[in-house]
């Protein structure tokens, strides 16, 4: 695999920044029409569990997916930004104490840490909402059929069918390890959904036809195998401090990792497959999707 | 004030009942489209949480400001059944033991005590999803515009903006009592934007002009506004058998209502002038508002 590009790192920072800014914006104290009032702590809590600095990955799939089709850049760096409020909900949720009690998130104290329980549980609610608000918005300048095909794509993508019920599937490793099926399932569903929906939406929000959304939708789930697989590999070999939260977490958990299952040595190989298989799904875009398929590649090879 | 007749008793168990059936449907364990699985643990939790035998005031309410129009009864009662996902998700959270700390709703265990608190968290969440899955889904057989208005809508009045953020501000309240104006803040957050949301509803799908839309958003402020009077005086006067949960709790924990600041007399004289208005501002519809009328007597005059 070769080393990803500078130009690559540089958009991919351009893009986080992008997201952080608006992020900023969207959950500033000015209210929208129809809301009555935003009390302070639970948005101060709020913008710790969504200001906070990470690599926006999935926005920027959303963003470059968006791209391939030439389709409304700023609609997607807003509906990127819903994705990413969708996706902070969930790590505010999961470091509760009664999930996966974390006190440390990218080094700095987690939502109930830094503010308490109760206004984490809400905290993560009124991301959560607020995802949905942010699409549905008029200012997310798509017709009306685009920005109610994402409502509903992202909605499956978060909800018991996808990344919650994975998330409850979690929970249930924990007392009894799943086999190799299970393992497959889990992952698809707690963190292949999201990453899935990353790529789908830049389809959706350029109205391409049915066959191009099923592509960037498998697209999606390519990348979605290989972000997981990376991160369990990191997991296994990298400490505390490089990873900014608690190594080792999982196989201290006796969860159940294909790594654990089936090797390092396997794991690398079908990281190369994966990244393979990415760039067939989207080769025959030619020039127009090379950032997707270093995306792919630096998914597969980031070291944090 | 008249008592409430028969029919309007028949009207409220008839849409109760359409909405349990319809609810047990959605719930059930079959995927839908873009859905990977439904993990039954989670599916149960979320089953428990939801179909409960409540009154379903809210898409009553929803069901009969949709009828004032003459709009699509179907799609009104899918939009109903969404809302009460939603409330359904804010009763779980809310009764979690940083929250409310409650072991009983409606005579039952709460989620977190019949499954436990991890699996309480996620139900709640999944339901919130779960709402606005419904909603955008092509089965709510409405215009794109009329969904996506709907989406934004529920999502203004759930959100920081709205319930939530309301129930951010009760949690406040129990450190630090708040005056007149806060407490209806507070109030008009916590319970009155999805009663105005549910009323509002009707307009939306029935795509009526703006101003019909706005007198139906001011019928549901006055609604929700004798809904949480008449709340507030049942917690005062009732017992845990007639309630169905712990009584007297909000004065226990000192939180302000306005029955405590004003007195019983004054909330019912308020009850009276609120049901009047509440009159007035439909009244205009003539015939077709009658039930409306009756539910707004009902919400004022309820004795659990």
């Amino acid at each position: 695999m070769s080393p990803t590009t500078p130009s690559f790192e540089s958009r991919l920072l351009t893009t986080a920044s992008s997201v952080e800014a608006l992020l900023g914006e969207l959950l500033s104290s000015g209210c929208l029409p129809g809301e009555i009032a935003r009390p302070q702590r639970l948005l101060d809590a709020m913008r710790h569990g969504a200001l906070n600095g990470g690599k926006r990955i999935r926005p920027f799939l959303l963003v470059e997916s968006t791209a391939l089709f030439g389709g409304n850049a700023g609609a997607a760096l807003r509906v990127g930004c819903a994705l990413e409020c969708l996706h902070s909900y969930s790590l505010v949720h999961d470091d509760l104490p009664a999930m996966d009690d974390d006190d440390l998130r990218r080094g700095k104290p987690t939502v109930h840490i830094a503010y308490d329980e109760a206004t984490a549980i809400l905290a993560g609610d009124s991301l959560l909402t607020y995802a949905f608000d942010v699409i549905a918005a008029p200012e997310t300048a798509l017709s009306d059929r685009a920005r109610i095909e994402l409502v509903l794509a992202l909605a499956r993508a978060a909800g018991i069918g996808g990344m919650a019920g994975g998330q409850a599937l979690d929970l249930a490793a924990e007392k009894q390890a799943p086999d190799e099926a299970g393992i497959v399932l889990l992952q698809s569903m707690k963190t292949g959904a999201l990453l899935r929906f990353a790529c789908e939406a830049g389809a959706i929000i350029s109205e391409a036809p049915a066959e191009e959304r099923d592509r960037l939708r498998r697209f999606g789930e390519v990348i979605g195998r290989a972000f997981q697989l990376a991160d369990d590999l990191l997991d296994l070999t990298s400490d505390a401090a490089t990873l900014g939260k608690a190594a080792g977490k999982d196989a201290a958990r006796g969860k159940g990792t294909l790594v654990a299952l089936k090797g390092q040595e396997w794991a690398e190989a079908e990281l190369d497959r994966l990244v393979a298989e990415a760039e067939s799904l989207i080769g025959p875009y030619g020039e127009k999707a090379e950032t997707l398929i270093e995306a792919a590649r630096f998914i597969a090879n980031r070291k944090h």
